[in-house]
């Protein structure tokens, strides 16, 4: 996480109080949006006073740049498992329903989606993500390229850079999905993944 | 579209002043977010009195229902434009270039985002957006279930569901991706989507 834990000498306290800020922010957001959520509603959630927390965040730009760490920390973390398998396309395609429930859960899909509507009109948000992305790619594209070229599939960029954007989307759009549907039948959802991801993964 | 147009006699000068309102809450709402953007802020944009948009919208709500409203018949005469083509599974892969050109245009894709942020926290919106995706669904999935019988492809209800939501998520999912890779490959992109869309239509 890039932004400095400010006049705070005691690290694991200073950690555990800007968590706290975070789950209180989480919640606000999810209540009445980015924009809608003050500093006061925050510290009121957080059970702390909002001087408090300008301790540890400048501003609420600061505590949604923290989210966008805290979510490029999630997505390292998936890659690094996915580098550790035998067979990373085939645990794609095997994996796909712990993925499917994860972003079909509203807890887990509300905060990303006002994230997203924050970064389509703060450039300095976006950026901040355009960068988290860059730093993904550069990990699971050699990987994909690896294990593709193992299998003797087609490797150019092009066509890399293609399937990996095609697969990204198709993760990103199921919360907005559910959204639209929540009663999906999630079985039937998960063999139709499987299908996108062998076609993209393995042909 | 539902809300009524209050107090207006001659529906056409209604209509246009309806669009006028309408044009000019996307640009606020874009700017300043759903919650952050004022009614005042709104009429400023628009050139007309808070008090005048009032004989229009009740409410900032009625106004992001309007563009649920107006979400549905784009997506209704998509359907019907699919419905006229002798076939509608081919044309589906033939036209991604145009739906993925839709789906990246910035312009296009922050008022979604707003309201699918909005709809995550406020039951009536994501309602309205889901009674409009039952709809929709009402007239795609014959479409596609015609289509490939007339194929000889599998077409048992679940297989039908899970195709179907997969591939809605995919181009929901194209904008998020486009917010955090800006400058991605469409020509790659395009053969990625293709990929995915022939194994999910015609498998």
């Amino acid at each position: 996480m890039n932004a400095p834990a400010k006049r705070r000498t005691d690290p694991e306290r200073a950690q555990s109080r800007r968590n706290q800020v975070l789950q209180a922010a989480a919640v606000c957001f999810a209540r009445s949006g980015f924009h809608g959520a003050s500093m006061s509603e925050i510290s009121k959630e957080a059970g702390m006073s909002a001087g408090h927390i300008y301790n540890y965040f400048d501003s609420k730009e600061a505590i949604i740049m923290a989210f966008v760490d805290l979510e490029a920390e999630h997505v390292t973390t998936q890659l690094r498992e996915l580098e550790s398998k035998d067979d990373p396309l085939q645990s794609m395609i095997d994996e796909a329903p712990r993925h499917i429930d994860e972003n079909l859960d509203p807890h887990f899909f509300q905060l990303p989606m006002e994230m997203f509507a924050e970064a389509a009109r703060n450039p300095k948000i976006a950026e901040a993500m355009r960068a988290a992305d860059v730093s993904a790619m550069e990990r699971f594209r050699p990987l994909i390229k690896r294990e593709r070229e193992r299998r003797g599939l087609a490797v150019d960029d092009a066509l890399l850079e293609g399937r990996i954007d095609t697969l990204v989307s198709l993760f990103h759009g199921l919360p907005i999905r559910a959204l639209h549907r929540p009663h999906l039948n999630r079985d039937s959802l998960i063999e139709g993944y499987r299908v996108a991801l062998k076609a993209l993964l393995l042909t």
